[in-house]
């Protein structure tokens, strides 16, 4: 009996030959990560343990994110700690305004994650990083604070859900109308505690950003990781962004999933998941007249390059529709960067949209588009739960970044292709 | 006995062939402004009024700016409740997310305020356009709401404080050295419900942006007003921005002033005040070792275009001090789109700075760069009184363009001329 591609990492990190679904396992860590909202308590976590320094100073990343520039006094005095715990320990990978970007995004830049890394992040969505190969999954400020002591973790070793994704997805659909599709399918608890592997010759045609969209939200339907097998494309991403050395680790033949799902790809609609769960999915021909106040283009889920070419691209020479908002945010200030240089950041702007600085912000009600009472937000962030962006009486419709763009111009949830 | 160039305008807007100090008259105004701060309470009180409509609707401008894109709950509340005011009124001039800009820089570029206008703002800094030769200055929400009903407000005809500006400042030297030094002179009550009347040959040298900074900051000397003559630099701003008829007033040559003041702009040096009140100044030879741990480049003091290529000048090929948070903020949709076209941007992210959607943020300790406890932070905006960016343990040092991007170079206060 063999094992899943996310078995064989755990495996490996474990000194062991073999696991098998629900092994307890102690694995080796190749990163330790927190944000500004997680570190603060992992901080005062360790303090209260018995040791003295972290077990590797190059193999922690701390990313102030969430809520900076600082929000507020307290999410000013939270990246104080952080700043002042990296400056005591020396720790390398500390991005603070101006170095930073959203976690997700900034990790796989900076070429700190690379396939067959294991890794532990104190923010549900450190998922992210299957999509080059890289078993990646969320933990709490405990266990993150257990990781930076002793560069280890516990694990159960999860079952997987074989995902087969087949032929070449239409015009406008995006990596996030896959797994959209997907959670819709199965449900927010669809995959609980389980790996989502994704297999397939469709996978060909999704960029890496697709699949950094598509892993992220692996954990929306529940999933301790989303994983995708390296090929060309992740191998050229790392290549350009890394100098770590990497493992490719493949499923065996004969590994066991509970269930083998497929998804053809060439069939797949915009897709948008109503208010208040991402299960709760439309096609957009389904969608019926849903006004909006506000769309919002960024996140860990697609504040990407390629996520603000599509929005560009549709944004140009439009106008955002009078009474809606469109914020954009991109991912990282590299991604920032890029933006401008390639025009996208003027198309924005001329089309009357911001562009924030990169912020997880009103992701999760943070700042920079927060919603009152009975206002709508298109977004292509990854949860459209209860007051998840503002006030419990407003409402989080998910889309693609070509839905949000489309919507934020006709001020109504809309079909790219209809523009 | 003659009037000054600010009782001309009061007299002429008040039907009056003479008005003087200590009068009591009742004006007509040209424009009535309000933001996201002060208009909820202005709408709140002129709900309770007998009065149907606005006076004129083509002369309420609504700027949403102080919180937005909104940075809680409540700010997004407060936005809602103004959107739906303007939306009933059908007022002309409201501003929102995507159309916006601070405030105090919008409405000049947007071409809304021109030299001889009556303008009353509820917001303290509404003396900004006295730099076009308007009379203009800060009132309550109430009065906002009468203003907006009625179309005039009571005003007690201040008296003068004549302020000769003499010769060229040298390099570096920008309006805000001027008004920071004239501050630490008179003191943050030396013009006292008083106008500041600037004349003089130096006001050549000035741009309109310096001239902006300057009668922005009319109100930290305690100053009902702070006007400029308009010469063509001023009239050339005017004819870019506004088709509107102006009026020019000038001060008669009998004018009666209590006070005259010299200030040779060739003696001037960099100035900072220093915490906690604007009146705290030092030159920049006088400073000291003052380390920082943010830098904040904007607000409708310092966010014009003329200041960004100040700070990118200086910015340009350097690095931001790894300690220090640098966060510049163009004051319009406007400034920020010609800093992307100009190169601005680029020159400010590479450097390691970020660059935020127009907004009042930290300024008045909002959002987008709050202070932890100790925190000190160098600052172009125009209060650091105690607490006003964040904590109350914190400190802000007000700056020129200039010396705050210099500072932000070195992670100290720092002569720009010694980089």
């Amino acid at each position: 009996m063999g094992m899943t591609m996310t078995q064989k990492i755990l495996a490996a990190h474990s000194g062991l030959d073999k696991v098998k679904a629900g092994d307890l396992i102690e694995a080796r860590l190749d990163l330790v990560l927190g944000n500004d909202i997680t570190s603060p308590v992992a901080i005062n976590v360790m303090s209260g343990m018995d040791v003295k320094d972290v077990f590797d100073k190059d193999k922690i990343a701390l990313v102030m994110d969430h809520f900076i520039p600082n929000k507020d006094i307290k999410s000013a005095e939270h990246c104080k700690c952080v700043r002042e715990f990296a400056r005591k320990h020396d720790i390398t990978n500390y991005f603070d305004v101006g170095q930073m970007g959203i976690e997700h995004a900034l990790l796989p830049e900076k070429g700190l994650v690379v396939a067959g890394n294991v890794v532990i992040g104190a923010d549900s969505h450190t998922c992210t990083y299957g999509a080059l190969g890289a078993f990646s999954t969320g933990v709490g400020s405990t266990d993150m604070a257990a990781g930076m002591a002793t560069g280890k973790a516990w694990f159960k070793v999860p079952s997987a859900l074989k995902i087969v994704l087949k032929n070449k997805p239409a015009e406008w659909i995006s990596g996030k109308d896959v797994i959209l599709h997907l959670i819709g399918k199965i449900g927010v608890d669809g995959a609980l505690y389980k790996s989502l592997e994704f297999v397939g010759d469709g996978i060909k045609h999704l960029s890496i950003d697709d699949r950094f969209s598509i892993s992220n939200m692996a954990i929306e339907a529940g999933a301790k990781n989303g994983i995708f097998p390296v090929d060309d494309i992740a191998a050229q991403y790392m290549k350009e962004h890394s100098d770590k050395e990497y493992t490719v680790y493949e499923a065996d033949e004969d590994a066991v999933y509970d269930e083998t799902i497929e998804i053809d790809l060439s069939t797949l609609k915009p897709t948008v998941s109503f208010p208040h769960l991402p299960e709760n999915t439309k096609t957009i021909d389904n969608v019926g007249e849903i006004k909006i106040d506000q769309a919002v283009i960024g996140s860990c889920t697609n504040g990407h390059i390629t996520d603000l070419r599509i929005a560009a691209q549709i944004l140009k020479g439009k106008k955002v529709a009078k009474d809606v908002r469109c914020i954009i945010i991109p991912a990282t200030q590299e991604i920032y960067l890029q933006a401008i240089k390639e025009g996208l950041a003027e198309i924005f702007i001329t089309a009357g949209a911001v562009m924030s600085t990169p912020t997880c912000g009103p992701c999760l009600g943070g700042y920079m588009g927060i919603l009152a009472a009975g206002e709508r937000c298109i977004s292509t962030t990854n949860r459209n739960f209860v007051g998840r962006m503002g006030h419990v009486d407003s409402e989080v419709y998910l889309s693609s970044p070509a839905v949000a763009a489309a919507s934020a111009v006709t001020g109504f949830i809309t079909d790219p292709a209809s523009l």
